[in-house]
Order: C-alpha cells, then sequence, then structure tokens
C-alpha cells in the first residue's frame, strides 16, 4: 500500500512516515504556494530520509482565504487548519493517491481536522486519513525522535522548515512588514530534521 | 524501550504490537479475573506471533464493580470501560512498566480511555500510553490485518478470546444463566488471531 506522507521537514511528519515505513510504500509530499522554495528546501532533509519527495502547489485562492481568516481571528489556529484541510483536499484530488498521512500527534491543536472533517473528506474523495503518532503522547514521541533522527531546533523565525505556517507568514511580511507577524504568531520553537540517525 | 502490550488475542491488539515491533521492545499482556483461563487461551496466540507474554490477575472487586455498572445500565459501555482503566493502572502499578500500548481504533467506542483519563494515568503513575492504532481508520486497518495476520471471525459468544468482555459475560452467566447475556451484550462479531502471515 503506498501512502502519501503530507511533510514539512519537521520531525513530526519525518517521525510519521518513519513508523510506517516497515508496512507501507512510502512517499512524501510538501505542499507549497510557490511564494517560498519550500520544495527545494526540505527535497534535501527527504533525500537524507531516503524517501522519495514531491511537491504539491496549492492554489493561491487558499492561501488568500487563510490570510483573510488569520487577519480577521488576530490569531492562526483557524488559519492554518484551514490551510492543512485544503492541502489533504488537494491531494485527495489526485486519483494515484488512495492514502494520505500526516504528523498530527495526541496533543496537537493545530494543524487538526476533526474526526467530522476526517470522514467526510474520507467519504467524499474516496482516500483513507491516517494518523500514525495520534496515539503517541509527546514523551514517547519525543524519545522515538531522539532514537531515530538527528534534528536541529530552534525559533520559528529561524528555522528552515516547509509547514504551512512559513508562507503564510511570507504573504504577511511582504503585505504588511515584519512587525504584524510578530503580532500574528505566538514565539514558538520549530524542528527542522537533518537526517535518520544510524540506529533507524 | 520496552513496551507492554493489553493483549486479548483478537486483530487489534495484535496489529498493535505488530506496527510498534520495529521500534519498540514488545511485551504482551493478558489481564485476567481467573474466571476463565484467558493467560492459556491467548499465550498460544503469542506465542505463534512471537512476543513474550504474560498473564496479569486483576483485583476480583474490579469485576464486581464492572458487574454492578452493566446491571445498573443495562448495556456493557462503562462496565468494560471501566475494567479497562483499572486494567491499565493495574499494569501501570508495575514499577518494571514505563509504556503500556492497548489496540484501541480511531473508531473504536468500547473501551476507550478519555483524553483526561489518559493524562490522569500518566500523570499519577509516571507511565506513558499509546494507542499505536487511533490514528488508523477501519477500512487501513482492515488492510492491515489482511496482509499480515491470519485470523478467525464469529459471533461473540463463540470465538475464543480474552478480553474484558469474555470474563463479565462468564460472571453473569454463573449469577443469572444465559439468557441475562443474551440480554446485556449486543451480538457483535469478534476475532481471534491464528498467526503472523508470511509477510509479517
Amino acid at each position: 500500500m503506498r501512502v502519501s506522507v503530507l511533510f514539512s521537514g519537521g520531525k513530526d511528519s519525518s517521525l510519521s512516515a518513519l513508523l510506517m515505513e516497515p508496512f507501507f510504500e512510502i512517499e512524501l509530499v510538501t505542499c507549497s504556494f510557490g511564494l517560498l522554495p519550500n520544495g527545494e528546501l526540505v527535497a534535501k532533509t527527504a533525500k537524507e530520509l531516503r524517501f522519495p519527495h514531491r511537491v504539491l502547489y496549492l492554489e493561491q485562492e487558499i492561501l488568500e482565504k487563510a490570510y483573510d481568516k488569520i487577519m480577521n481571528d488576530g490569531f492562526p489556529k483557524s488559519a492554518i487548519n484551514y490551510i492543512h484541510e485544503k492541502a489533504v483536499e488537494t491531494l485527495a484530488s489526485d486519483p494515484d493517491v488512495k492514502l494520505i498521512a500526516d504528523g498530527t500527534r495526541r496533543d496537537d491543536r493545530v494543524p487538526v481536522l476533526s474526526i467530522s472533517q476526517v470522514r467526510s473528506i474520507e467519504d467524499r474523495l474516496g482516500i483513507h486519513y491516517i494518523c500514525p503518532l495520534k496515539g503517541y503522547g509527546k514523551k514517547t514521541l519525543s524519545n522515538l525522535v531522539e532514537l531515530y533522527l538527528r534534528i536541529e531546533e530552534g525559533p520559528s523565525e529561524s528555522i528552515q522548515k516547509a509547514d504551512y505556517e512559513t508562507e503564510l507568514r511570507e504573504f504577511i511580511r511582504q503585505k504588511h512588514g515584519e512587525e504584524k507577524i510578530k503580532e500574528l504568531f505566538p514565539a514558538h520553537i520549530q524542528s527542522h530534521v537533518l537526517s535518520r540517525k544510524e540506529s533507524a
């Protein structure tokens, strides 16, 4: 069974792919609006992880609607969730894609699809959606990352990663400048995967 | 990392162990009130799966409280959930146990621990709890079972299995006879794992 794993180059989507590797044929898919070189950025990580990788370009309209949401809300939650939902839908509309996975963890709040969103996508688009990390808590995942991945961590503005937030930040930077980003996005630590550890 | 997997001999707990096998050291643990030879029954399945296996005896009081619940409710949900919670707690109180896993799936309703029950057990008892199948829907799990396990399926009264329901049914049979069981437990299909398929 081939599974398409939504891949940001971060530790969650990487670990998600590693956990499925013994049982599925893995393909990593990075979504991009083409605003930043997201695909190239994480292609190196995908290569280090030894998985095939491709970039899926999303409609500009999705980014614009997400922008409206974050400007309206004053915080990124629903905008990021919206991009994630549309990314899964876009990938699901590829007739060759039957299984889609991501790096959602038990304790994640964003981006998370609700169980009714998941069932709606599965029923409408004829795919099955997997969250391999969904049954794992933070501590167990940290231990697995420690065992299997070499990563670098740092504040979100300094780590090169291709998650939905990166391009949304860039879109806002282009329209409103740096200050607006600090206002809208809480500072948090991001991770970027360098490679597998040799145990993996 | 060694993980203790709550094991009934059914396809969910078996698949749960298989999915973790490449990353964890697996131990299967079957809970029993000693009312039926649950341990012996599934020891054979555990051996076929090539995992170490042991039986954990639970306090009789847990079965009695579960009995009170089902007699009071008229259906098994809260009684089964109660036994499951107490089984996890009993296993968690073993100082050698640090990680506990079970076969809970995305679409399961019983037995399921709520996220607050999970966090409470993790915090109080210093263990981490994993549900490897929690991010998988029914169809994907059926495909994995088909690929990796040889099973037999049938109505719950005819399939030899060591889940919480089996002994609760026996307890009620001893007190009230066969008819009462049919009244309290909806008829459903159970599975019993015979062995791995050679692909596994």
